[in-house]
């Protein structure tokens, strides 16, 4: 099923942009969709003003059921960069992750951008799994927790977080 | 003094763009720099790491003096945003903020950027104070706290917002 949902999503989903009005929707699933941990401290609402062009969300009959936040590095101009994206725990298994970052991906090469960068946290199997799936290598980092390579106090004293990097 | 600094920094005091190897310094001056507010979440590494092009630090003699983030919105082509921007306590009041400012301003004139936006919390009555006086306007609310407009809810449930906005 993966493989057929390169272009097209399953019947009754829709695909658009993110907007600034999306924000509220989305802060309001992250607990439930990550388990009960509450990461709404990464998506402050410049997430959603700013980045409406390389950003998208799947919808079904208006409920929010996948989302992707991503930019084209300023700094960087060979990278893009993943910041956040999550699946609706009922609508897990079936590509929509892989689905919303091949779009991202497309994005990223008709800008002339061949590297992507995402991170996740230790912690977080499910996301680590789902990144080595679709072809993402783990950056070397300095030091190792349960056998993953880690990057320690990435962004704050205390978080180690796993490095991603893709070649597309 | 503030008029003087337009394009000059005091004796001894340096302005470079800002680098990723920046971020732990950063992070580990703000609750002394915010009157022991943790500000940290509103400063993941990737901020250092991609909008290298458009923040800056100054410093005296390698210790971490002022910092402004910002970046041009991809999303909203007339647009410069700043997020993060402090100054070391003992060298406030004499116009590093503003310079910093400026040195924004000057880069989202060079790329066509008319409008800047910034917030930030009602409580933070200095922030305010310096908005207003660089030539901020505060920007109609859904609601006023102390009889400031403020947006209620901004980044989060119960996190009002003072959002402002300049024509440069």
């Amino acid at each position: 099923m993966v493989n057929d949902m390169h272009h097209n999503l399953p019947d009754g989903l829709k695909l658009r942009n993110s907007k600034p009005t999306d924000h509220a929707g989305i802060i309001s699933v992250l607990k439930d969709w990550w388990g009960g941990r509450d990461l709404t401290w990464m998506l402050p609402k410049l997430f959603l003003n700013h980045f409406t062009n390389t950003s998208f969300v799947i919808e079904k009959d208006g409920e929010l059921i996948a989302f992707l936040i991503g930019f084209l590095s300023p700094a960087r101009l060979a990278e893009g960069y993943i910041h956040f994206a999550g699946v609706h725990p009922d609508y897990r298994g079936v590509g929509l992750g892989k689905f919303l970052y091949q779009r991202f991906f497309d994005i990223c090469k008709e800008n002339q951008r061949d590297t992507n960068r995402a991170c996740t946290s230790p912690v977080n199997r499910g996301s680590i799994e789902f990144h080595k799936k679709i072809g993402f290598d783990i950056t070397r980092g300095n030091s190792e927790i349960d056998g993953l390579p880690v990057t320690l106090d990435y962004n704050k004293p205390g978080d180690p977080k796993v490095l991603f990097e893709i070649r597309i």
